[in-house]
């Protein structure tokens, strides 16, 4: 279906005018100067024709197939031309018009009403509220930029001024271009995971570079990245990250911006190489579409100069890659080449060894990608610049080096990325390198960003396959008493479980909660006591009172029976000042947990993505350091295991200055089993596990709290 | 005597050459190309011209006066030559040739050779290592960059090929030139505050920018940026972060980068823009020379479409810039102006209201400006693209509108930065931006990075004048008392204070340290605690065994007699097991100091800028958050308020969640002490108080260490 949309061989403009100020006439016109390869059909009842060819009063007028409709006429008129596309039996309409969801209620139930039309007619739809789409290859231009370059990379883009952004850039830039612009518009009916979708199974199509502000069907995207980057890179930018972002996506698309925390993370795991530079979109995508990954995170650098070698070194350390220290070979051979002066540990500088004979460029690089510890080559500084600056006579003998190194990626598998201050200038071997599909930028930090996307890019390739599911296997029984719990909270009119009621659910599927009992009277608090060992903590049990320490509606590490007594009846009048209307359950009695570290494990239901879960370092540090990890839900032990790794506590976690370490083991499998938890019990909405105290061995889960939907 | 050199109007260039690929030649054909206004004596006794000029044998052999000599001739004859231009009373001399410091011992001491040669001759030198320096008002310019423009900006640079990219920027963007541009190569005699103290007297010099990979005076040029910033801005890229980019800065100039924390910590407080992203250098650079600054943080966003916008404000907020709510007044009056789809609050999109009227561009920032929430207005979008994508008539239109913008930031006194995507097309309007001195570029990051800029430059000059010195006005028997302790440490051969002698001298100065005693038997120990209220603390006290913790020499929570006397044994007998040679002194009886938050305060001494303090949260979270802050020493109370208020960790000191805070003034006095009693005791290398434990009244010094130089 998307094919005959994406690929169709006729479109009929809707709203055709003989007006150049109007869309109807500059979408014609677009057509007709671009060589649309296929057949053109203006509509406008009230029209001839336009730009010479004749006007049908209809779309169910035509005589021909049609496989796409653009509609330029306002919303209000949308639904009704859908009935006629879908009589028409045309594949897709692409709708300019805004005025739908980004425009409040009103605009919410037209765009409601479009959406209803074009599925009960079978039509579907690019937009509302989109700049339009080309396809490069059959010259099908329904957005009005002019110029845009052919070349490799797909477009999914959400503004169109983003668009036109990077469809700019890569026309002056000149060494790459594009299979296909799609602007998604509000995504009220063709998705984001769709395109994708076609677009994986495009040949022509190497890498797919995307401006999102706000997905409606995170998880379907995610399945579809997943299997999309295994094939070709994905380059991502993501807008709406701070709360005034937000506000103006919101005016702008009508979209949800997630939370970027999880965004960015669950990203991150479908292998998409994410951006938050918009100067760093194009060269990136550019660089993962032509280079072949870097395997080993280790990038030589060559320079003729110190200061921009240092430079890089600085950028490509704060990338945390590596930067090896060649082999003793390696160092003699460029010693053998070079003047006494170059440098030939890693940076390796040439020290003007260049000046005269640039060919020297190209040898250095040869040896130093035959490194086994080198994954990939950046080279940095004056390349290019003969003919420029440096006598003109060498220019030729550089445009060689050019060759050579243009060359060499292939050869090797490795990747080169080039650095020059010439770059703009469009000397002779900047072409070439061009030509090669070398990306050559004259900016040091872009340069560096697309090594940084080739190591994070190979990294992901090497992993990725590691990415198997889990399961428990829980019995039936544990999951009927589950439902029960739930089920009677619900009767109860209950949207929280009580603290009690979540551990029993956690504990029916094996984790290790405390032993906790509700006490109904000052008497039974004792005798519940006496049966565990050590000291206790009451806590108030009440639906009610949710902030139970808020509410003075905790005491901990009670020893005594006095001490039991007194805490139990300081609970019960601090709950009635607190609430006086409170319905008050009894009060909970459970062992104090041994001292242990603090960590929070928590879930909760996600716009874009549905269930996350969340896992980090607890206590009064969540919310300072804020050293937290999301994943998208269910999780394998393997993501269990690198969530872990990821947050910077995990050296405490670890054993750190000769300190014992904690049970990743236990938490490893409280994770998993939240994981399962959540997708066996769909009413869920968001649990929180904190503290949950890990021990050198084992842990304890101290407070738990589950919201139903 | 600066004035001399960097104006020179006559110079000797020694190592005159006729062969064009010689620097001898280059230099002086540069100066004629350029047309330089002073006179030019080229030295070279086996030439009789070059290029049509006359050559004398030898620098004293010119019979008018010389204010500067450019040497080309080799490392090794640099010692001869620079008496030569002593006898002839030059006033300095720029060095180009290589193969000094940065290649190791020999290089070192021939560097040492030159530096004593030049002071006992009375010749300052530029260099060595130079590309050279370059004055753009008499077109003195020894280096060979063609095509500097001439403008507000003085460039001092440690590498050449990073002045080249500069300088090549500016000539492609055409809007703003150099002053001065100098090479200080290996910093070798004349130091980065030197050139800073010229520039900042320099009235044609708008701003400084420097590229720094080390310095060698770091404290006096913290004090001459620092008299600086108030007058003109300083932008400064600091290389060598990194240990790899170090090791590449090590051999390029062999200057030492420093602690990249501490020296970024440092600029900044001096008023000096940081900058980690060279392509931002030039930009912010020209920035910061042509607009005022915005004194309130807060600024608003104008656009022609959501895309821009989106990105624009989620760049702002990363920088922690509010995007102020545009008051009610403000949004009627865009209102009035704006169809209806427009959006109205901050960002504003003017949503196509200018595709066929620009004016409303101008008419639009002029309303926004007058709001009193708004410091600064950044345009995002589409601006100058009449006549490249538009209609061609509306071009003269969007000139009016621009003359109109260019106007307006003298009129408010506010800045107006512009993003617009025909950046580099230089169309017309673009053009007369830049005329009127607003910054343009295609690029969003750098744009918001411009105004960021310019908050941050607000920001410190309406806070800089709170530098003000403390003085604690110890007295003299306090300083003698402490002078006694380190004198007895030093007699006994000792480069490190024992902890109780640490404390005392902490303690003469007004700190509260907790009040030790060192016992020398066991029957003493019990005695000592029993003097103290409750349970008490027993620690090795033995100059060999610094790591008192790792030989088992510290016991805890010692309650009764029994546990003490089991505590002195054991401690005593792990001692002996650790370092059988330890000289014991005997064991400290300290009080148990209460639980509260563990922080962290130390000094040291940085090798680029001397004493400085560093404050942070302790235990084991000091080095897994690395939650801490620096700041060079001396501090104000108004410094020591910061310093504590910039840690991620300050909620806590303030209350968080309801919790009680801590004592923040004690910790503010202790630091205000840590900093006098470096000043006071010049011996002091190095301070550790780890941990200081705070409480929500007062705090304790638990550990202290002292390192002696």
């Amino acid at each position: 279906m998307l094919d005959k949309i994406l690929n169709a061989r006729s479109v009929a403009i809707i709203g055709a005018s003989k007006n150049p100020t109007k869309r109807g006439y500059q979408a014609i016109k677009t057509l007709l100067e671009d060589g649309y390869e296929g057949k053109i059909f203006p509509v406008n009842p009230r029209e001839d024709s336009v730009l010479g060819i004749p006007c049908y009063d209809s779309i169910t007028s035509i005589d021909q197939e049609v496989d796409l409709a653009l509609i330029t006429t306002p919303a209000k008129t949308i639904p009704a031309l859908l009935k006629e596309c879908g009589e028409k039996k045309v594949a897709g309409a692409v709708i300019v018009a805004g005025g739908f969801r980004e425009l409040g209620t009103e605009g919410k139930a037209l765009e409601a009403l479009v959406v209803e039309t074009a599925k009960e007619s079978g039509v579907r739809i690019i937009g509302p509220n989109t700049s339009g789409m080309i396809n490069m290859k059959s010259n099908m231009n329904l957005v009005g930029i002019k110029n845009a370059p052919r070349g490799g990379i797909a477009l999914i883009c959400q503004s169109g001024n983003m668009a036109l952004t990077l469809i700019t850039e890569a026309m002056i830039r000149k060494h790459e271009g594009f299979t296909y612009y799609i602007g998604v518009g509000n995504e009220a009916d063709i998705k984001f995971h769709e395109y994708l979708e076609f677009l994986r199974n495009d040949p022509e199509t190497k890498s797919i570079l995307m401006y999102v502000e706000g997905m409606s069907q995170g998880r379907k995207f995610l399945q579809q990245a997943y299997e999309t980057t295994k094939k070709k890179p994905i380059v991502l930018l993501k807008s709406g990250r701070s709360a005034t972002g937000k506000r103006s996506a919101g005016s702008h698309t009508g979209s949800l911006a997630g939370m970027s925390e999880v965004a960015n993370a669950a990203y991150g795991r479908a292998g998409i190489t994410v951006i938050e530079n918009s100067d760093e979109l194009f060269p990136v995508a550019q660089t993962l579409s032509s280079q072949p990954s870097i395997k080993n995170n280790q990038v030589a650098i060559l320079a003729d100069g110190g200061g921009h070698a240092t430079i890089g070194a600085d950028l490509l350390s704060d990338y945390g890659i590596g930067l090896p220290e060649l082999s003793e070979t390696t160092r003699a051979k460029l010693r053998a080449i070079l003047p006494a002066a170059a440098s030939v540990v890693n940076p390796v500088d040439v020290a003007g060894g260049t000046d005269s004979n640039p060919a020297i460029f190209a040898d250095c690089a040869n040896i130093i990608l035959k490194d086994p510890n080198v994954g990939g080559l950046l080279i940095v500084g004056l390349f290019g610049g003969y003919g420029i600056r440096f006598a003109e006579s060498l220019a030729i003998p550089e445009e060689d080096a050019a060759h050579r190194i243009g060359k060499m990626v292939k050869q090797k598998n490795k990747p080169i990325v080039v650095h020059s201050l010439y770059s703009s200038y469009n000397s002779h071997p900047i072409e070439l390198l061009r030509y090669y599909n070398i990306p050559v930028h004259d900016s040091l930090d872009i340069t560096c960003k697309c090594i940084a996307s080739l190591c994070q890019y190979g990294d992901y390739l090497k992993s990725y396959h590691a990415k198997t599911n889990f399961v428990f296997n829980w019995g039936f029984r544990a999951k009927k008493a589950g439902n029960d719990i739930i089920e009677k909270a619900k009767s109860q009119g209950r949207k929280v479980l009580l603290e009690h009621e979540a551990k029993q659910l956690l504990k029916l599927h094996g984790a290790s909660t405390s032993a906790d009992k509700v006490a109904l009277s000052e008497d039974q608090a004792v005798e519940m006591a006496n049966q565990m060992n050590g000291a206790v903590v009451l806590k108030i049990v009440s639906p009610d009172i949710l902030h139970k320490s808020d509410a003075g509606g905790v005491k901990i590490n009670l020893k005594t029976e006095g001490q039991i007594r007194i805490a139990y009846n300081e609970i019960m009048l601090n709950a009635k000042n607190y609430n006086p209307d409170a319905d008050i359950i009894g009060i909970l009695v459970t062992p104090m947990a041994n001292s242990g570290l603090e960590v929070i494990v928590g879930t909760k239901i996600d716009d874009q993505f549905g269930p996350v879960i969340m896992y980090g370092l607890g206590g009064i540090m969540v919310e300072i350091m804020k050293d937290v990890t999301f994943w998208v839900l269910p999780i394998s032990p393997t993501s269990a295991r690198k969530m872990i790794g990821e947050t910077r506590s995990s050296v405490i976690l670890d054993g750190i200055r000769g300190q014992k370490g904690y049970d990743k083991k236990a938490l490893k499998r409280i994770l998993l089993l939240c994981s399962e938890l959540i997708e066996s019990y769909p009413e869920i909405q968001e649990m929180d596990l904190n503290p949950v105290i890990l021990h050198h061995e084992g842990l304890d889960i101290v407070d738990a709290r589950i919201i139903l939907k």
